[in-house]
């Protein structure tokens, strides 16, 4: 490709809604066109890094026998009122009406048209087990889209879906798709992590996230040498069994003392001459038991903890996550500012964080405004409902290896989901085993965000000039930048050299434009294909090209004769 | 892969709403699956037969400097108000708001967006000229989707846009593009015509089709040795010059007859003895002359002629298709049944068919009730308001190169369209000259029907047992059918095979199915992969397999050991 075919313009400045490094770099270099908010046109570069990576995706699944098929992208909505999920996706879905009235929304996953697309092929236990994929456009009608592709509304995913015989069939198939997913992630040679995570609302009880690091990828990442999971659920080891049993005699009685003037925790442990984990907070909760009714419910934990509502609505079975009470809904319920608030006395459920089982006596709010409590004891004083790993886990923590976490940054670029039979039920797909019995199918699914992957990888390998691609999904590997066009001898060379390099099947790029050499190394660099090769008429006099490795900067002046030699041995 | 990797079955029954063998075939098969109206899945064999075309597709414009781009399929329907086109798609175009209740539509087509995309991008006429194209998702709300994928709601279309400088520049770029166009569809090895063509709504006004030959294609193609058109728009050779000049003097004066009980113009010709192309018939159009006016006019041309309202549009330079009278509006119109309708006493402007110059006099209708009138002469007993070539050119009528029309039938797979400054005009899309002139950019657009492509061919290449994949998109090249998957001899002979192929580059299907050998035969002539392998226990022992070549039928067992050899040299 010749830059003068691609109608292509660079950007020297940074656009305005570009937040993040990689999203000022896309669009700078032309790599992406926002048409509107979240919905982007892919340049020429863009859909070759697309085809580079998406042909990694399938030489790593068909490996593993996984079929490619493509779904449409528009799906009637009434098999996601099949599935249950048109409400819980609720606007998120795009939805729209055809000219008679039927009601269809764009996919933003597939397992309802799958689920269709399987069903009458399944009838007997012999039919099992199979993996199918699609690398197909997705959209989310996002509230607020931002960040590029990283939070697109249109965006392109591959998704794989598995069926099986049986929960350890089908737990096999999951644990060959992270090995899978291992193999397509090591193989863009960019550091990434894979960490247990949230299974959220597509179902299932076994999750793992596929993160690129970045510095500011959007995810805290805790992990130790042998444990790494999503901040979000990461569970906090304890050493003593989380009871509700408690040391059943404490000498210390409950009293009351003046807190007028005090706001925060921390001014309450400065008052106190003790640290905020010595501290026990309270915080109010609303949760939405059936249809009708919710139920609020206290938490107490650490005053230097933070309660992890992901972990609440694991806790007690909630369909939906759990609500912050207002101050005002606070101050209804407790007859006291929050700030005054304790367990003592308080007629809803009261939960306590496993932490809490290490402090003897517990400081708390006494339920009258500028007063708090010390030397409060549960189930002496109050009455505790359960007690549980509630509060998000930190760096320096333990994780449940025991070991101390540590934390870094990602951006999640895959998701692996063990579905069970939750969609197989709803959408009625069923074999009969060898007995002549009907059993649900246990599916899988398994996505990765093609356009986010490639973003995201910017995001972690670039520097002030430009992006710095790795080798493995770079649009080019070869840059050549034809300094002096206008001399024929030159331009000559360069063309020459251009088609060695294509025979050779090495993807070359020549920057043909009639632009001041400056322009074209500034370019270059933005553009950031591995290695550069400049060919000026002052070389070429001398018989020389000069190389430049992209991501080292590193320059070295080749005679011409053996340039392609040379190239190949670099790419 | 392997048949138990697909989770597909096939259909021995000839689906009910398939009315196209190819249709039927693609379903049965397992290629394609209605997931509702208009909409498909594409199973296993499909997406290789589409990667395939594509990638002949993708080779033919990249040799042509074409550069690939890929634009999003939901667009905002601001960019569809802008260009003009919002009424004039009317209900094919998709339709939907966001959560916001901003208005976007499914792309059936991306002149609006590539227009946005370029237009910042082209300054000066040394920004031109260039040529970008997509491979993409279409969407159109068929009011009656049919024939699978021939005229789907969600179905693939290459996409390719033009800039250029000026008229000849343009017309240059889509003369390469015709030529790009017979590259692809030559590679098919399947035939094609290239005709000359209406250029509908996309506007131009040069425009040409590429038809799949295929006996039951819904369009009739009319030709000669050295031309090609669609029926719709073939022109006519007409040997005298036609204008309004008719012989000065005619004898004979015109004479009323009854015709009581005559309904036909067939009835007619024989109650008068003379051909049917020598009787004059009169159709009457409203055309609309702006937003608010219509116009009746009124057309004489040979009864056996049929009127083509694509020339009376193009003659009258209408913006819209004329409509026909209902015979009540004729009636009301000319006081009296159609059927006895003529020009003479009409008020509104006549047109005449060229053909009617042969004739020395006309009988037409005596505009009263069960007469006729014969001797009529032009422009003496009626006014003539124009003349021209208004009648569809029939099988036997001469062409424009004056050599015999015959006629065939094919599917439209390709449409090269001429633009102009249609959209760059209305799109804002201008360059400076060297002048510095702001000048329009002259574009051209370019589809190729991908999976209507891919149906087409199959409709083009079957017979009573199954498809005929051509070698250039075939799915697979080689189906080996393993006869005995219990004896375990038997699969390993089969999997070796299976094996060495792939490493060899030939793509094998292996039916590895547990079925018997005659549901392997049929499911394997059904699916049609052009070489097939018979691999039996018997045959085994004696080490020896069959070859089948699946379009001629042949046969022949081939020693185990050089099967390899064998195949390598027939694919």
């Amino acid at each position: 490709m010749k830059w003068s075919e691609t109608g292509l313009k660079t950007l020297r400045e940074v656009p305005a809604d570009t937040a993040l490094p990689s999203h000022a770099l896309l669009t700078r270099g032309g790599f992406i066109k926002k048409l509107t908010a979240g919905i982007f046109t892919y340049g020429p570069f863009m859909v070759r890094a697309i085809h580079k990576f998406e042909n990694i995706v399938r030489e790593e699944l068909n490996k593993k026998n996984c079929v490619e098929i493509l779904m449409p992208m528009v799906q009637p909505t009434e098999l996601w009122i099949q599935s249950g999920r048109l409400n819980i996706y609720g606007e998120l879905l795009q939805k729209m009406k055809n000219r008679t009235g039927q009601e269809f929304c764009l996919g933003p996953t597939h397992e309802e048209v799958i689920s269709n697309y399987v069903k009458n092929n399944i009838n007997s236990y012999r039919d099992l087990p199979f993996c199918l994929y699609q690398i197909q456009n997705k959209f989310r009608d996002e509230i607020r889209p931002r960040f590029g592709l990283m939070r697109a509304r249109e965006f392109l995913m591959k998704d794989a879906y598995s069926f099986d015989l049986n929960e350890e069939q089908a737990k096999e198939s999951y644990k060959k798709m992270e090995s899978v997913y291992q193999a397509i992630f090591s193989r863009l040679n960019i550091p990434f992590r894979t960490v247990k995570a949230d299974s959220g609302e597509i179902g299932g009880d076994l999750s793992e996230e596929f993160h690129i690091l970045a510095e500011h990828g959007e995810d805290e990442l805790l992990f130790t040498d042998s444990f790494a999971a999503n901040r979000e659920v990461c569970p906090v080891y304890f050493s003593q069994e989380p009871t509700s049993a408690f040391p059943p005699h404490k000498e210390k009685k409950p009293e009351e003392f003046s807190t007028s003037g005090i706001k925060t925790i921390e001014q309450l442990s400065r008052f106190l001459s003790i640290s905020t984990d010595q501290l026990v907070k309270i915080i109010f909760l609303s949760c939405r038991i059936d249809s009708d009714s919710t139920q609020n419910i206290a938490f107490l934990l650490r005053g230097s903890d933070e309660l992890n509502l992901y972990k609440v609505k694991k806790h007690l079975k909630l369909k939906e996550a759990p609500l912050f009470l207002t101050a005002q809904e606070v101050k209804k319920l407790s007859g006291v500012d929050p700030g005054s608030c304790g367990p003592i006395g308080l007629s809803i459920p009261i939960y306590m964080d496993q932490e809490l089982k290490t402090l003897s006596y517990f400081v708390t709010g006494a339920n009258k405004d500028h007063y708090h409590i010390k030397n409060v004891v549960p189930e002496r004083d109050f009455k505790v409902s359960g007690i549980g790993d509630f509060r998000y886990a930190k760096p320096g923590d333990k994780g449940p290896d025991n070991q101390v976490l540590r934390s870094c940054r990602g951006i999640e670029v895959g998701h692996i989901f063990y579905l069970g039979d939750k969609y197989s039920k709803k959408m009625n797909i069923y074999y009969l085993d060898q007995k002549g019995n009907k059993q649900p199918v246990k599916m899988g699914c398994y996505g990765i965000g093609i356009t986010r992957t490639i973003q995201a990888v910017v995001e972690h390998s670039h520097d002030k000039n430009g992006i710095i691609w790795p080798k493995s999904i770079a649009p080019f590997l070869v840059h050549i930048c034809l300094l002096n066009p206008q001399d024929q001898k030159t331009r000559e060379v360069a063309n020459q050299l251009y088609q060695s390099l294509w025979k050779k099947g090495i993807d070359t790029f020549l920057d043909d434009r009639d632009e001041k050499p400056g322009v074209k190394f500034k370019d270059a660099d933005l553009l950031g294909f591995p290695l550069r090769i400049n060919i000026g008429a002052r070389d070429r006099i001398k018989g020389l090209v000069e190389l430049i490795i992209r991501p080292t900067g590193k320059r070295e002046k080749v005679p011409t004769s053996s340039t392609l030699e040379k190239v190949l041995s670099c790419v």
